[in-house]
């Protein structure tokens, strides 16, 4: 970890290969003794590199949530994926056109959009319905119960479109105070999507599939075997949100942002970092009552970044290019302007996102689509 | 307007020519009028494209905020860059890289940095010192006295270095509750630099600079005459926030993000966009006691996307690639599936380094640097 301060020289995302690969056995294992698909959520690392870990321990299936990022790893060899945003008609025809290559999967939540993609469609192309079970996004609700038959007659009229069955989110499980609730969630998840699957299932020729998956919910329940395939994202790294949730212990969290120190200002007990809003992202959340954008993670030359996310050291504060990080006088006393800094991350999807620009805690570079 | 519908199929930040223009013009009179150099900050757009019509009024002197951006309109033809974001010493043998090839300004604000720096720089290079007069983010602070003459004694006795002098930024300015407040920043910002200068000019042999600039002082104050170089950015497309501020009139903000509408949710008057963190960022502001993510701008053949503001159609929630526009059953009732909703931008910096996606609304490609 020291010697990276020899090729980090701006604000950079650190992966931990070790944990990172640790994550994935660990979700894959899981999938597999549930006996569902695992179809994790590439939208969290969108990189090819990270991507070869995932394809070494077995998977071959794979979600993302834009044309672009389908592109992007059908480019890299993918050959079967989701797109799980709901399906934007205005970019029917290149999504039509990359189906021609890969067996490629849209969602569809709403009967507008399913008429218009029959009208188009021209070549196979799988479809999920997505149901909203309690998230409140994306979804026809389960007790619109014509609009979901509606839409199912409708796509499975096309001789193209080969009906997969339904899709769910249950983002609210971010929002749960503690695991009891994410078990509801859950429990709801199955009673809704298997009750449509058992009353719709005559309608179709082939087996319906139940896809659910986030990662709160991936992680804490045991038995999720009701479902055929899980599509959870933000394991691959974790990050404070998940640490804070309790979902995960700080060791899993297998990335940093590490940012040059700029300035140190003794009196206020601040470090003026080179990292902002577009490195980490605007997510914060509240930790002894203070807007916190990234935690300090201590580093000891045998323990890596693995050490505890210090709540006594936050970067309270984010402009475009730089934030300040409030700290202690003993930190204080042993830093200096050109040190790098290490952060846990609030929400790496995000983070990611801005800072597109990331190398293992080895020195190898970690490949991410462009923007 | 209304033919963008041809050519834009996921979130794009849609920018006016026209409006973008006239904002530079009148910046580049008002900097003529107070006989001040006028190098605009190019973070808030990041393009070759837009840097072109800065190029075409006569702006020939530029301000970035990373050392990848000063690289990137280097390459684009710039021969005259001020990187402002506080020297990281981590960079600094690319910065002196790229200061063999364009004149270069670096800004310094600590003692440490101004040491490390006189050690390296083998090559031509201007420097300025930050003063924090007010912003308490970069900057020695006024009062610090002996700081400061130790950093220019240091600085002015290497033979590579041209001192220029000092550089402040007021971004106080963004929380000033009326206009009275900001002609107070600015006056405190004449005290503090105009003393440092005629206190300290007896150890150059060079005019020192004065250099300020951030879009609310510099758009509000008339006569900043006394200082000797502007750097707002900003200005150039203007959002929300300078909108609710009182800096600009909603026909002055030249950028709106249209995003696919992907679903419409009737009973709760919402609208599901394609369009989220990954394209809006997360930055926010309060209207209606309202956590708002943007508003939406209501459009008309003729005056396209001049029309106010509206804050009863706004932008409520953000995921990585969408969001929900809580509107009115009358927006509703003529919105359908697939149409493109026009959006204001709350901050247009961090949206743009976040959505990197940009055309006239002409149709017209604009360049961003990619990410």
């Amino acid at each position: 970890m020291y010697d990276i301060q020899y090729y980090v020289d701006r604000p950079c995302l650190l992966i931990d290969e070790e944990i990172t690969r640790r994550n994935i056995e660990t979700m894959f294992d899981k999938a597999k003794k549930n006996r569902v698909i695992f179809r994790p959520h590439f939208k969290t690392h969108q990189s090819e590199t990270i991507g070869e870990w995932f394809w070494d321990v077995g998977v071959r299936e794979i979600t993302v949530s834009s044309l672009q990022m389908a592109n992007y790893f059908a480019d890299a060899g993918w050959t079967d994926i989701t797109i799980s945003t709901p399906l934007n008609l205005l970019e029917i025809n290149q999504i039509l056109d990359l189906a021609r290559d890969i067996d490629l999967n849209v969602v569809v939540e709403n009967v507008e959009t399913a008429v218009e993609l029959t009208r188009k469609v021209r070549v196979p192309l799988g479809v999920f319905l997505e149901i909203d079970t309690g998230n409140n996004r994306t979804g026809i609700q389960p007790t619109m119960a014509d609009e979901i038959v509606s839409a199912c007659n409708i796509l499975k009229n096309n001789r193209y479109i080969y009906f997969q069955g339904f899709i769910a989110h249950s983002g609210h499980t971010y929002k749960a105070k503690n695991l009891q609730e994410i078990y509801q969630i859950y429990n709801t998840d199955r009673n809704v999507l298997m009750s449509l699957k058992n009353d719709l299932q005559y309608l179709f020729n082939n087996e319906l599939l139940i896809s659910i998956g986030d990662t709160p919910g991936c992680v804490t329940v045991d038995n999720f075997s009701w479902a055929d395939e899980i599509r959870p994202g933000n394991f691959v790294f974790f990050d404070l949100i998940q640490w804070k949730n309790g979902i995960c212990h700080h060791k899993d969290i297998s990335c940093v942002v590490a940012c040059p120190i700029i300035s140190i200002q003794k009196q206020r007990k601040e470090i003026l970092i080179y990292g902002g809003a577009a490195h980490f992202s605007k997510d914060y959340f509240i930790i002894n009552d203070q807007i916190c954008y990234g935690l300090l993670a201590f580093t000891s030359k045998d323990d890596r970044f693995l050490l505890e996310p210090d709540t006594n050291s936050m970067l309270i504060q984010l402009w475009q290019e730089h934030g300040i990080v409030k700290t202690t006088e003993e930190f204080i006393s042993f830093s200096k302007v050109g040190d790098l800094l290490f952060i846990y991350p609030v929400h790496i999807c995000l983070t990611l996102d801005a800072i597109r620009y990331c190398r293992t805690n080895d020195g190898y570079w970690v490949h991410v689509m462009k923007k």
